[in-house]
């Protein structure tokens, strides 16, 4: 019997709505899953919705496991603060006060995923600003993610966990999916002036190769065929626009067909998500953060789940952040929350 | 009776597919239409693809009005060349030999609009790097079109035709329209490296102004409300990934709202063309190319219309390049230019 493992996030966002209301209408897809959050987080939350679930709190994860088995009988929650404090919750309003909480939560959940408790982790929105003031350093939950698992890495004998890239545990590559597409990218947050530097042959290289392997090993995916996207219009008409797809994308992707990789040359990027180009792959390298999400979203805003590549665990996210302004309203949708759950079942499944 | 211009594009790609199988689909749509080419790059295409459309040739406008009021009988073309030789046409394979003759095509149907002679130019694609090896120094027609307003104005004294921008003709704005979304470009055929500093408040303000300007007077939106794409992600997240937002974008558009302008503070790009984000706006002001093309062709490919904002005259332009490795094939689409055509056509009822 395999766990899955979900955070709630920022507890003033509606990362607790999601769960809730992922609950309330489908509750086998959340069997085996656990919630890693002090209970009270979903029990307010569930009381300003006037919603009725029974949510009951475990102090380690193997207790709420055996209980996971069926949850018929409510919602699970792992509390792995102890006697930690989780702070005041205010609906909508975010408070450094729990700010340790929200990052402490992620922590463990990360750590039972890295030993081997659980099977993967399903992350909900997190206020980045508010962890920023508490200290943590990390630009989102990816970066973090990869961190532990170095840290885990250098601090452990190789086990079966660490198969993907434990080589390199800084390297992984956050992916998006939906039902039109994946789209996989070569940097993330970074504002659009620090991109080009950014964007090295070896990094390109890299997020390739890791694409094609969990494509292969976590998706099912026998031949993954991926499209590079060109940084520059018109992938930059022959170094008129730019030199990046000259000097860095082109050898990158030369290179990694050496490998075996089935990958593109650059391609113009405003071509290659439309229907009749997409269809023919299945990811495409993005450049930058908005180049992979603006074709995303504009297809299927709210249903699409964020996978993290390259890490020794199955990691999936919500693809919507805390929406402050829209807790405990009726208008939440659970649906990201269920295509994340579903989507890290179905990549457990593969990678048994 | 108002004419419309349509200039055939490169000779060797698909513009003349797309003229043809326009007139073969829907004659009606053409009406009022004078192609502006040599009708031999017509009559030849028409011969490789089997089609059986007569093809008239007139040596100047006037003429080929006093024909096209009906065409009934084919299509009609005004050669503006004369004497001149077009050069020798090889379908799928462009050459500078043509590249004079393309342009002085492009540059003469331009002065009848501008000349008020014409009441609308509809552009087929050209092949730049051709045109550009016969010192063609233009990044594109919006360029070369701005130009040529630009010296129209310089050599003569105000017209009713110079009210759009009439005090600075070197403002222009690159505008695509679909069914689902209209996206104004901030910058145009620019490596993603120089898009951070081409950006200025001033730049950014005026192209807000054009494109307000001819919602109102070209597509009859009364108060047109506009959505400034963000050009970090997450909007830059106050700084965190790029202070452009705070010390460009937001200026600009609390400018513009001074002046009267409906327009929101930079929101992320990300989620702007989603369905829900979109339906609310008239229009995108978008920071760069990608930024506005991929979400445009991500829903709308070979659909949409390219309209010059900011120009004394209409002009609207098919979506879609040259197309060479499919010069002739049944698979080329005029769907492009018959909306090209559909919305000149509109825009100049609306501004009568």
């Amino acid at each position: 019997m395999r766990h899955f493992l979900i955070t709630a996030g920022e507890p003033a966002g509606i990362g607790s709505d999601c769960i809730l209301r992922a609950y309330a209408t489908q509750p086998d897809a959340l069997q085996q899953c656990i919630i890693v959050a002090p209970a009270c987080w979903l029990q307010d939350r569930a009381k300003l919705i006037g919603m009725h679930i029974p949510v009951t709190e475990f102090g380690n994860i193997e207790d709420a496991k055996v209980d996971a088995v069926s949850n018929a009988a409510g919602l699970r929650c792992w509390n792995p603060l102890g006697s930690e404090s989780s702070g005041p919750v205010t609906a909508g309003k975010p408070a450094p006060e729990t700010a340790q909480a929200v990052i402490r939560c992620i922590e463990m959940a990360a750590q039972a995923c890295l030993n081997g408790d659980a099977a993967a982790l399903v992350t909900g929105p997190i206020e980045k600003a508010v962890l920023r003031s508490a200290g943590f350093t990390f630009p989102g939950h990816t970066e973090f993610l990869a961190y532990l698992a170095a840290q885990h890495t250098l601090s452990q004998a190789k086990t079966s966990f660490s198969e993907a890239g434990a080589e390199d545990q800084s390297h992984f590559v956050m992916m998006l999916a939906s039902e039109h597409m994946r789209v996989a990218l070569l940097t993330t947050h970074l504002a659009i002036r620090d991109v080009p530097d950014a964007l090295g042959v070896d990094e390109t290289l890299k997020c390739m190769q890791i694409v094609e392997h969990d494509l292969r090993s976590r998706f099912g995916i026998i031949t993954p065929r991926l499209a590079l996207c060109a940084l520059n219009p018109h992938a930059g008409e022959q170094g008129h626009f730019g030199r990046e797809e000259i000097d860095i994308l082109a050898p990158a992707a030369a290179q990694a067909r050496s490998q075996g990789i089935q990958v593109t040359d650059p391609l113009p990027a405003d071509t290659v998500f439309s229907a009749a180009v997409r269809s023919q792959y299945d990811a495409m390298i993005c450049c930058y953060h908005d180049q992979a999400l603006i074709p995303l979203k504009t297809l299927s805003f709210g249903e699409a789940v964020n996978v993290t590549l390259g890490l020794p665990f199955i990691r999936t996210s919500v693809d919507h952040g805390t929406a402050l302004d829209r807790v405990g309203q009726s208008s939440v949708s659970c649906s990201s929350l269920l295509a994340a759950i579903k989507m890290a079942r179905q990549m457990g499944d593969l990678s048994r």
